[in-house]
């Protein structure tokens, strides 16, 4: 293998946040180059978005239709390999599909689509393609939560009974003027989040979360979705108990008014021989609880951590990773797919460890059930496997 | 007032968690003096008790219908002023009902009784009797607490949108042998612990807390009990929503099988204007939070503090107070409202800041509606004001 | 033993700061009664303290030197066991010489005396004489500071190398007008304190707790104090460099002028196999940390503690227990070791565990010569055992 | 400006720590292109490394004379801007010299030379040149040590008193075989990390933050080092006590033999205003604490910060940053220097706040001094400013 990885990017233009979070992680390792990009869907901001990342103007595009289509005509040597979505959601699955038709791998922000019969339709159409999609549930990237899942898959837990996940946000505490803040604007308005905002936009990364680390589905669940700032169309907060089979329960919460808080998002899992608590604003330390001997105190970068743990590392303990690292976790892990694709071998299992369709799945069915589960007053919903 | 008040108790003999606690809480300022007691159903190990205490073996009664019946014939210098009552529910109301015929002042351990019907009755019984009753639910004696309350009251937080009371607790994460651990086997028997284990020993304080510190009332709650452990006849753990009439929401969670946790009562409410953060594990801290400005980190001790707040602290701040002191102020406020009873005054405003019997409605509405509510197929359940 | 411990105080007055934390240290466990007083040099201040404290008027003294006559011409079923010394620093030792002389047990406020030649001359009185002398460095008295040094006497720490202990506080940050800080004016005049303010008060805590933690002896030290507020006559700052003979190395840093810091006092010892680190503000955690393995999370109220840890705890895990209970320890050892010499029995080991006399000398001779070290341009000065 | 800066790189192959780090520091941005390097002193292992880099063969040198004739000879729009230096100590030096001969700036790792001589003469060769020179003392990158600064230059701590460092880590506790472990090997040896081990290697790391932060110089020093592992040449382990002119006083401890530390940098400083407390492991929080009101908790991404905190932050409070983010900041700082020089304009006071060959020499002072300080019986020495 003797290039880098080409990266095409739609969505991400000046202003806005989670496009230059796509660009640092994909750029940490120097593994991948952003070749092209489709940065807005104002052409012109597009062009000075694309040449203040000294990209070339000839492969700066006015849509993601032209891209794709202009991309596919390149040689191999030069066109990219795959697109990074980093749209409001209502853009992910059209421009998913695009790419796909064009043969190009996909790495999508979360949620997958913007509704369940999307990501089906995503599902069924990359059956079959050969090509790979990526999910950045950023959370799973970090080196202590897949430590946290390599001890409950290693069984050092035990029998799991009870998740608790919350993730409570403060920056929607005020009504925002639709005017000022993209960020806020686009999350509350449905035509682009979709039927939530806050288990849309957060929840279901503390559902993903869980369900990652506890290897464990969510089967049934019941909620309480609220909205706090007045004239608002979507859920701003929300609490839900859950339930994992017949064997653990939980509860989750996620807000996005409580008012103070960063982004702090925490799970803990208890099972019958021990427990686990990992915070995301510390993230480089994992406890481990148990009832007969003291806590110990896992620390990333450590040499006794599980080598899962460790290849997601990239400092010595005392060096903190963060958000950044994490989020780089899921392009190194996604660049390595490609790799092996591209040299015809099997891609290892630490590659392999990043969220794709099958989560993508699930977070769109959490998001749909937990917003039925809130109207209804019926207690439980269940939450099939499709 | 030129004497020390003083107590009898009943229950709390040798190998008694609770009722050493009781007694460190009422010695530590030096106002209470423990003069008798019933301390066992076992008269010679009551005995045993009493003489281990200092006690004169005349005042070490085989029963509390003997300890009330042979007090208030002695001469009022001499006779018990209250009676605490620190046995396993089930025998709450009964003691409390017998020394209030006999014109004592009760402080009883929480819950106030073994169900609803008896705690009504009790509160029938006070009206009218001129007798005070304390609840020793704990936590609000902290500093800390009193603090959190008072900037609610005092508007810093704004309209309160969403609680967040959880209680994690690991120390029935396995089988007890019933004859191996008292504390476990009382209140894992229905006939003694009431309808529930977990959300009548632990649930009920978050409960209390949630309410004390809001200023709100529960209207409306959801739950999910569950009993982890094999043939348990009682929840050991449990989720519930919670609704503040239409103003707030929130979730509580209580459980005795988080393993590996010990006692980490914790809460968080947030406001429209800040919000709030207390951990029992270090209760010398509250953490109020901003939106736009830094958060601040309010110590125990320190003179910016609320009155109430202060006239609840011994020392200055960096001295940690504990659970033991927090109890301490329970009794210390008990206190002042005899010695104010015994001198025709009213009680300042720190001494009545104190649990009683509308407390201890609440706590039985709550416990038994909980159960209800989890074994219902409806989702909402009423919190009726009794 | 069929009575309570019988405690006479001197000092601790109205407005006294650390007398109320003897009396509530006395009280916690029952197991001692206050019944006598000369609480302030002020006669009429004594009687008006004594009262409040439901003494008889006719042992509320005038001075310490009528109350040891008094007393001693008590019958033996009255009279005070033992004398709390709780004045101010000069008095320490003329009280502790007239309570000898009378046959009285003596537990005093540290530092033991006004100077090094002071707490020899005490030694000497106490040689023979079959008393008991406790001295209140308080900081030894929590479960996880007994902890600790049972983890270095089990050899679990391997040979310590280096030792950072810190006393930051921040109480005289500012100018203090003597009429106005009772606890700040005798504190800073050197007829009452001795030749330092900041060592004498709290850098001597912190070298006690190193020696009896670490179970080494400071042989050479070398010191840089300092007076940051104006006309001051006495140190509020300085950092001292530590040796262990060849063994190990430390720095030991007090301060009363870190701003904003209550009581931080905290204590790292590192040895050749693990290493541990107390914090009394977090008094209830103690963490023991490895080079290969996660670190360890010891918390007081733990089954998994050492006996002696567990015979100073009162409450299980997870109910902080705090300053005012580890003041009670020191008194409750002392109380024990009086009755077993009523009892004509040898003290238990956990009773023996109190700092004394020998901890006295220690300390005078570190005040001593860490106020010659920072006066000298000497790098290193010698410190004896005496 | 359309392109990207251009980097080469002399150390940093295979095996190497702080290379690798350098790198994704530089990439994180995308600014930045690594174009050359000269990776190892092994040619057949610097090719190997430039290979897996994706770089050019004839790019690849086989030592950093041969890069810096080569690239000097390239056309202005190939060849590198500037050289980052990423070897043991003692190679420092010539490389800068090399560097500078060709024209080029530099970016170095830190301490600046082997020797305080080298410095000196490294820093005549850069005046006049018009070139720039960087140097990673990493720690201040982070956004929260710019804040600190910003604090007290903006004069909230009012006159500063008290300057607590420290820097404990453990890596070194235990003999190394010296094939066994590169990054100890060199480090521990006198011909290539100079006079000292703990103190040039991370003890100079605590003396720029604490210089950096207070805006102070250290004038006066004693020292206390050693070496705990026998056979060692170098210091593992040593405490410093600092004068700061007239006005402050401090104390630094620094440490390669603190079992169990992974790389605990904190810094304490006390004014007569306000405090401040900041820990590397906890990077992204900041606390100011006052003598009169609640210690206020600053976080990275809050959009209270100061604007040259805020322009060194990449994600919103929450998503935490860390050391790689640091790091980026410095080489983002540098790269816009070189950008403003390629512009002919002045570079902005962000981009200016990055360490230089000025702090290299106090750096390289430290060392010198501290070691002789160590050696000497005598108490004080001074660091003049050079």
């Amino acid at each position: 293998m003797t290039r880098k990885i080409r990266m095409g990017m739609v969505g991400g233009g000046e202003g806005a946040f989670i496009g230059a979070v796509h660009r640092m992680a994909a750029n940490l390792d120097g593994q991948i180059e952003l070749v092209c990009g489709a940065f807005s869907s104002d052409p012109e901001r597009s062009k000075r978005s694309g040449a203040a990342l000294y990209l070339a103007p000839e492969r700066c595009y006015e849509d993601y239709q032209q891209m794709m289509a202009a991309e596919a005509l390149l040689p191999a040597t030069e066109r990219m390999d795959f697109v990074a979505i980093v749209t409001p959601n209502h853009m992910h699955f059209p421009i998913a599909r695009a790419a796909i038709e064009q043969g190009f791998h996909v790495m999508s922000d979360k949620p997958a689509t913007l509704d369940l019969n999307e990501v089906l339709e995503l599902r069924a159409l990359l059956e079959g393609s050969g090509l790979l999609f990526g999910l950045t549930h950023t959370y799973t990237g970090y080196p202590m939560v897949k430590e946290a899942r390599a001890q409950v898959l290693a069984g050092e837990l035990g029998s799991i009974r009870k998740v608790l996940v919350e993730y409570p946000q403060g920056w929607l505490s005020e009504p925002q003027d639709s005017t000022e803040n993209k960020q806020a604007a686009w999350r509350l308005d449905p035509s682009k989040a979709g039927v939530s905002s806050c288990m849309g936009d957060i929840g279901v990364h503390a559902f993903n979360l869980a369900e990652y680390i506890s290897n464990l589905q969510v089967t049934e669940l019941c909620a309480d979705l609220h909205s706090f700032v007045d004239r608002r169309l979507l859920d701003d907060d929300g609490s839900v108990l859950l339930r994992f089979g017949e064997q653990a329960r939980g509860a989750l919460t996620a807000s996005q008014v409580c008012l103070g808080e960063e982004n702090d998002l925490r799970i803990r899992i208890y099972g019958d021989k021990a427990s686990l608590d990992w915070r995301q604003q510390e993230p480089n330390t994992l406890l481990i609880k148990y009832q007969d001997k003291p806590a110990q105190v896992l620390r990333a970068g450590s040499d006794y951590l599980s080598p899962v743990a460790l290849a997601n590392c990239r400092t010595p303990g005392g060096h903190p990773e963060g958000y950044l690292e994490a989020f780089a976790n899921l392009y190194r892990n996604f660049a390595s797919q490609i790799k092996a694709q591209l040299a015809d071998e099997t891609a290892c299992a630490v590659a392999l460890d990043l969220p794709g369709i099958n989560e993508g799945v699930r977070g769109m069915a959490f998001i749909e059930q937990v917003v039925v589960a809130s109207n209804s007053q019926e207690k439980w919903h269940q939450l099939p496997s499709y």
